[in-house]
C-alpha cells in the first residue's frame, strides 16, 4: 500500500532523497527552509458526501503550499500524513494520493515523506516546505501606512460553493468546484516579493479576518474598499440562487440581499488560498494582483471605512 | 490556547521565522534539509491511561526527531499538529506541549509551527527537519560485506515496559518509563556519519525488521550474534516477572523460557528509537556504539547463522 502510493507521488525537481529512507533530503539552495504544516480534518474542511479523495487530495496540499507561496517561498516538497477507517478501500488511498500529486506538481513541489494509519475519520496532515530563492521572507508585519493591499486570486469562491452546495443547487460549478479543489496561484508569492511586497498572508479564514492578522502584526489599520471586490459574475449569481432570488443582485440591494450575501462571501468566505498582499504604494502590480484596499495608521479593519458588521471569518462549518 | 502552547515551545538555535506567521523559516545551512514526518496516535502508539500527556509529547518528538538523527543529521525544528478531543482540557495539551518541547530542547531543535484541531481520539503528527553540516546522508543502502553491524541505544526497553505494563507489573520501572518516554540518542546519528558509517536507521519496528530494510536496500545479508545483544539486566528481570519466574533467566534455558522472552524483546521490540548502523570494519567506535553483528552477501537478517523465528518485528498493539 505504502509503495503504491509512493509510486504516485512527484520526486520534484529540488529532491535528493525521496521516499524509502528514514527521512527525506531536499535542497534548500538559499541556505533556509520555509516550512508549514497544516491539518485537513473530515467533517471540518470537507464532507466525503461532497468531495472526491481526490479533491481531497489536492485541498490538502493546497492548504499547505499557499502558506509556503505566502512567504514569497517557491514550494519544494511536501511531506504527508494521512489516518483513515480501515473502512475505506485501498482505491481511495490511491485518488487521495493522485490529488496530491496533481497539486504538488502544480506547485512545483516533490512528495518526499509520509506516514498512514487508521483512525475513526479521515485526517491529513500536510507539512510544506520552500525556498525562498536568497530573498528575505515577505512576513505578516511589514506593511506600512500608505501601501496599497492587493490580492492574487478569487475571494468568496470556496464560500459560496460550500453556499450552493449546502442548498442543492447545480448552478455556478465553478464554485463547487472551488470549494472542493481550491487553485492558489502559488507563483503570484514569490512574484509579490520580488515586486517588493510589505506584508503578504494566505487568505484561508476570509479576507476581513486575515488582513486582521496583517493589521496586527504591522502595527497598522487597513481600509478594504468593497466597490474593488468582485462580487458580480458567478458570486452574484450564486448569491441569487442561495438566497431564492430568480435575478443577480445589484449594488444597490439592502442588507440581507443576495447583493450582501455575495459582499459577505467575498470578505469572510476562507479556504480560497488566494493571496493577500501590502506593497509600497509606487509598486507597478501585474494584471493577478488586484487592488482592493490601503494601509492606513491606526489598527484593525474596516470596509468602506466602516467596522465590518458581518461574521468576522469564515467559521469552519463543524463549529 | 494556540499562543499558550506557541509560548512553550523552544524557538531553537537555527529559527529564523518562527511560530506566528503562515509558515516557518529555518536555517539550512548545508544547502539541504533533511525531512520526516510521524504519526503518533492513540491506541496505537499510546494508551492514555498508561502514558502522560508529556509522555505523549516526548514520545511524538523522539520518533520523528530520530529519524533525522538516522540519516547522520543534526535536528533543527519540529513542525507538530495535533487533533484531540474536546473533552480533554486545555491543560492536558499545554502539558503534551511540554513534553515536546522538553524532548525538542534535548535534541537541540526549535518547534516552529504548527496547527490544532478536534478528533475523537489523540493524533499527532510531527514533522522533524535536520541539517546535515555539508556531509552526505547516510542512507540504507550503503551497507557492503565485511562491514560491522552496531546499535546506539537500548533494544527492547520498550517492548520490555510495554510487557510489565500489561502485566501490571511495577518492577523495572526504567522500562516502563522507557516506554513511555523513549530517549533516542540523537548525537550518535551524526556521530555515526563522521565515522563513516555505510548504513544506518532509526530502530523503531525492532532490530530484525528495520536490519531487513537496511539488508533490502543494500542488497545484502546481516547476521545477528545474540550474546553480544543486552539482555541480561533489567531485561532479564522483566521477562522472570512477565514470566512469571521468580528468579533471572540463564542463558541456557529453553525457547518460552525468560530468556527467550527477553531475547525476542531485543530482537524484535520496536519504538526504543536507538540507533543502528554499518560501519567499515576497521573503524574503531566510541563506548556507546555496540557491536552486534556483521554484514555479509547475501539477502536477508539471520540470528547466529539461523533464520530467526520469532516475530518478524514490532506488532503495535492495537493490532
Amino acid at each position: 500500500m505504502i509503495a503504491a502510493l509512493a509510486a504516485r507521488m512527484p520526486a520534484g525537481p529540488h529532491t535528493s532523497v525521496g521516499i524509502g529512507d528514514d527521512a527525506a533530503v531536499v535542497e534548500a539552495p538559499s541556505g533556509s527552509v520555509v516550512a508549514t504544516v497544516d491539518l485537513v480534518l473530515e467533517g471540518r474542511h470537507f464532507l466525503r458526501s461532497w468531495s472526491s479523495a481526490y479533491d481531497i487530495g489536492v485541498k490538502g496540499a493546497a492548504r499547505s503550499l499557499a502558506d509556503v507561496a505566502a512567504m514569497g517561498a517557491v514550494p519544494t516538497a511536501l511531506l504527508v500524513a494521512l489516518a483513515m477507517p480501515g473502512t475505506l478501500p485501498a482505491s481511495w488511498a490511491l485518488e487521495l494520493a493522485d490529488g496530491l500529486a496533481f497539486e504538488a506538481r502544480r506547485a512545483g513541489a516533490g512528495v518526499v515523506g509520509g506516514d498512514t494509519a487508521r483512525a475513526d475519520s479521515v485526517l491529513l496532515s500536510v507539512t510544506g516546505l520552500g525556498d525562498l530563492g536568497g530573498r528575505p521572507p515577505v512576513r505578516r508585519s511589514g506593511a506600512s501606512p500608505g501601501d496599497v493591499v492587493a490580492v492574487a486570486g478569487p475571494l468568496g469562491y470556496s464560500a459560496a460553493g460550500y453556499a450552493l452546495l449546502t442548498a442543492g443547487a447545480t448552478a455556478c460549478p465553478e464554485l463547487a468546484a472551488a470549494h472542493r479543489r481550491p487553485a492558489p496561484p502559488y507563483e503570484a508569492g514569490p512574484e509579490a516579493a520580488l515586486l517588493g511586497a510589505t506584508a503578504m498572508i494566505d487568505v484561508s479564514d476570509g479576507l476581513v479576518a486575515d488582513l486582521g492578522h496583517v493589521a496586527e502584526a504591522s502595527g497598522v489599520a487597513i481600509d478594504i474598499e468593497s466597490a474593488r471586490l468582485a462580487v458580480g459574475g458567478p458570486l452574484a449569481e450564486a448569491a441569487a440562487v442561495v438566497s431564492g432570488a430568480g435575478t443577480p443582485p445589484s449594488r444597490t440591494d439592502p442588507p440581507g440581499s443576495p447583493a450582501s450575501l455575495a459582499l459577505e462571501w467575498a470578505l469572510t468566505g476562507g479556504e480560497d488560498h488566494s493571496l493577500a498582499a501590502t506593497f509600497p504604494p509606487a509598486v507597478t502590480l501585474p494584471p493577478r494582483w488586484r487592488v482592493i484596499g490601503s494601509v492606513h495608521a491606526g489598527t484593525g479593519v474596516t470596509v468602506d471605512g466602516q467596522p465590518y458588521q458581518g461574521s468576522g471569518g469564515w467559521e469552519h462549518f463543524s463549529r
